[in-house]
């Protein structure tokens, strides 16, 4: 069986010819933690290791035809494998649907455009034709963003649109193409001259593309520091059915609504992003400072962490807490528990299951570095911080996108695993976090780890990983109920939809309660105007028609 | 005579009953400088000392009564004199009308809403009517922004939607009305218990309101490290004919296009901002760290600004640079030249009109202060940057907001003086103001002052202070050309045409350059989903229909 052209292949993070697997012991824990069986442990829970069969496009051969003749005949793809590859994102049921082996929303056709110019005529061909159109980036999406729910065209921006356009060193910036990875933009950014970093590590850095930032309005691991996407960006070309829209790169301006805070976010349902230039920094690493804490709950945790970005003394770059659920797992994981440095540690009142971990890195000029995290540890120590040294901070860095990649063996075992993530005032974190918390784990067998991540001097963003066995057979029913009712408790406890992974197709249904009736009919309206016959990113994209 | 009833009232920067007056070593420098003649020292010029006498409104007396009874009898106002004042800003050209006693477009009535309620009564009643609605703050718009083009109803907001909601310390965050001026808003927030700050100062802070602020996307002194007002705001409610909008206070988010940062600059063309949610911060005073510097030209002192910024060790809150010729007005004006400091000076190679002040003013934490300091002095250094020690910032600060008032006794001697400002990215920043100095310039016997005053890692504003002999007679027709000479340098030296003025009916004729037609066309259609009868603002505000 060739690995390549399986369901499999498709939703597997990272390489798909290697399979992650969990030790002897790990596996017990797993078995424990999830009440598996013997038969759970043994064999592969819907493994999707059948070869892509889908049904014939619907396209018409003649739009096919003059698609090839707009961007080059290797350009334009309709075979099975690369439609189911660009059918699905990596939400979880995302990935549920793949091992079924049920694709149902193929795009007709996948294009890989060469230039904006190709976009630009693309986009003529399929307005014309009213054929939707779906920007495609990285293949992370978590919300159904890139699910071409009526078909269309798959507009993947990765193969051809993956370059640095130019980077100005007097100004501080780089200009880029939206289809390329992280990985590649950022050694390109370190290798430059003295060498420069985009200060942008989203968790799906690995897979994920600087337009698919930009559109979705993403947050990576430094933001605390360097701001999110909507902070870094200066301007953007964007190619919508309306006409180009150009924005310029001055620092600020007062020149009416901020067209680039349209476009950011705007998750391919105005038009395809083409350019976008954004603020660079100097890269430091030997200068960036690593302190960590423990607390003896989360509540001096998180009072410690609005009191740094309150402090006015300059601001970390990494900043996290982890929940105690979290903590307790991550000490689980390491074989921690027990240990001499745990049973310390619970003497002192840092108990399992109410400790919580901090981490923080701040980079930049030394001295500077070197200030705030003083200043951070006398924050931390009058609100009963336990210092813990650099090297967690280290070791967690150093594995920083690993996680992503336990999903697949996880979801082997028959054990669910998603995310969730929002953004809170400081009044409001404590308590939200409690009540998503009690919510989830009145779930039987479910593990709630929770973090935070980004912080700002008026609140915070909330992460919530939860793992619990799969109701076998109800996979697609019991797990929507379940996300619902995890929504519902954010919404009703004042936490945002979304602080970075966006709103996609997923989060749609709540957006009228999230903005109102007159903010979304807003929204609306801008997409009216940049795409008046409905065609990118049709069918429910952002809760709009 | 009755000074409060003259149109010098209405135009006069400050109480009216005061008049500024230069002494006579003053006026020599300035008679020398402008070339005036005896005769234009002696007497005002179009003095504006007459009563205020309007036509009769066009409103019907029954649209008159329904004000009346949603907003009472006595915030109704038709009488000449308030309908004058609320007829113009504070542009140049607004004060060459008032002094001619020429008032083209008042307003038909002055409202005084008590309540958000009233605000949406009156719109129901005015959309129902096609009457349009100009919001009002606090009458210091230099780009024709409360100017009611098409006569209607000019909405004042100071009299009574004044105050702060509530203050969140947990959040640092601050409810407030939009009619509340600069500073009654920081004084409460200064007394509020430990003691706060909105960090938020423009040059116009003692004559406009936290509404103003935000829909012209306006900066204060301290933005270098505080921010513009977009990046100050949380949320917002807003009254539009469509309906009501309202934000939520999250830190971030990625539920889609901001909405704020659509509402921010829309200088009341969409709707009526009623309240608004901002950041505020403790107020450390004592902790404040000035330090000032000397550099031998304008090149080496942006070179050291855009190093500072780019260094990664934290910000300056104030942070401003004067050119040779406002280097030069300032040694002047305080009877420097020809001192010892100034031969000193001289002799080390800071040269009279080569030579350029910078101010610097660090806030937050005593050690943060202390240390970004400690850096700015090494960065000023290495750039031949010579110190000048705390005293000149902290003499600056004292009189920050005196310029304004002397436009009036500069009017009295026939001599214009406006200001224009622009933001542009470092590469293009000296291009910029060499271009546009040499535009200015070539007018005889004007003065041309240069500031940067907000300062950002990929680029900065300048600020264009003129001074020239009015053309008398022709004092509109003199001014717009010369006026559109500037505008038109700084576009096409790639500056936005405005950084935090705003845009305003002034600007409008080039806003489709600045924008591009697509652009522009977003912002129409925002404009007409927010507002689809055009009665919000009309007449050309934003370059919208």
């Amino acid at each position: 069986m060739d690995v390549m052209n399986t369901y499999r292949s498709i939703l597997k993070w990272g390489d798909p010819a290697h399979e992650e697997a969990f030790d002897a012991h790990m596996l017990g824990f797993i078995g424990k933690t999830f009440g598996l069986s013997q038969g759970d442990l043994r064999e592969k829970y819907l493994p999707g290791q059948d070869s892509v069969r889908l049904k014939k496009p619907s396209i018409p051969r003649t739009v096919i035809a003059a698609l090839e003749k707009i961007a080059g005949k290797e350009n334009v793809a309709v075979g099975d494998y690369e439609r189911a590859y660009h059918s699905f994102g990596k939400f979880y049921l995302d990935l549920v649907y793949l091992r079924l082996g049920n694709v149902k929303n193929p795009p007709d056709a996948v294009v890989y455009p060469r230039s904006e110019d190709d976009v630009v005529k693309i986009m003529a061909l399929c307005s014309a034709k009213k054929i939707p159109i779906v920007p495609f980036g990285g293949h992370s999406s978590v919300t159904r963003g890139v699910e071409p729910v009526k078909g269309g065209i798959s507009l993947d921006l990765t193969r051809h649109m993956n370059r640095v356009v130019r980077v100005n060193e007097v100004n501080g910036t780089v200009t880029v193409q939206p289809g390329m990875y992280g990985p590649a933009f950022e050694e390109y950014l370190n290798r430059y001259k003295s060498g420069f970093t985009c200060g942008h590590f989203p968790q799906s850095f690995e897979y994920s593309t600087v337009g698919g930032w930009v559109v979705t309005r993403g947050a990576g691991q430094a933001s605390t520091g360097y701001g999110k996407i909507e902070d870094m960006v200066l301007s953007l070309r964007v190619v919508a059915p309306r006409g180009v829209i150009e924005t310029r790169d001055y620092p600020a301006a007062a020149i009416g609504p901020d067209i680039d805070q349209v476009i950011i976010g705007s998750e391919g349902a105005f038009g395809v992003v083409t350019e976008v230039t954004m603020k660079i920094r100097k890269r430091m690493p030997a200068s960036t400072a690593y302190v960590s804490f423990m607390f003896r709950g989360f509540t001096d945790a998180v009072r410690a962490m609005r009191e740094v970005m309150q402090a006015e003394f300059g601001k970390p770059h990494l900043f996290r807490i982890s929940d105690p659920e979290e903590t307790d797992v991550a000490f689980r994981l390491k074989g921690k528990d027990g240990s001499l440095a745990d049973r310390m540690l619970s003497l002192l009142g840092y108990k399992p299951m109410q400790r919580c971990l901090m981490f923080v890195a701040v980079e930049g000029d030394r001295d500077y570095a070197k200030l705030v995290a003083k200043k951070i540890r006398a924050v931390a120590k009058a609100n009963g911080g336990f210092a813990t040294g650099s090297s967690p901070v280290k070791k967690w860095l150093e594995q920083r996108y690993s996680s992503a990649y336990l999903r697949d063996p996880f979801m082997d075992l028959g054990v669910m695993t998603d995310t969730l993530e929002t953004a809170v005032s400081w009044e409001n974190l404590v308590p939200l976090w409690s009540a998503v918390r009690t919510y989830i784990k009145s779930r039987p067998n479910t593990v709630c780890m929770v973090h935070i991540s980004h912080v700002y001097e008026n609140g915070a963003n909330l992460y919530f990983t939860f793992l619990s066995p799969i109701r076998k057979g109800k996979d697609v029913e019991d797990f929507v109920s379940f996300h619902k009712g995890i929504i519902d408790t954010v919404h009703a406890n004042k936490g945002s939809l979304s602080h970075h992974h966006g709103v996609g197709k997923l989060m749609a249904p709540w957006m009228r309660r999230e903005l109102g009736t007159t903010g979304l009919g807003l929204v609306q309206a801008i997409k009216d105007y940049c795409d008046p016959k409905g065609i990118m990113n049709p069918g429910g994209t952002l809760g709009l028609k």
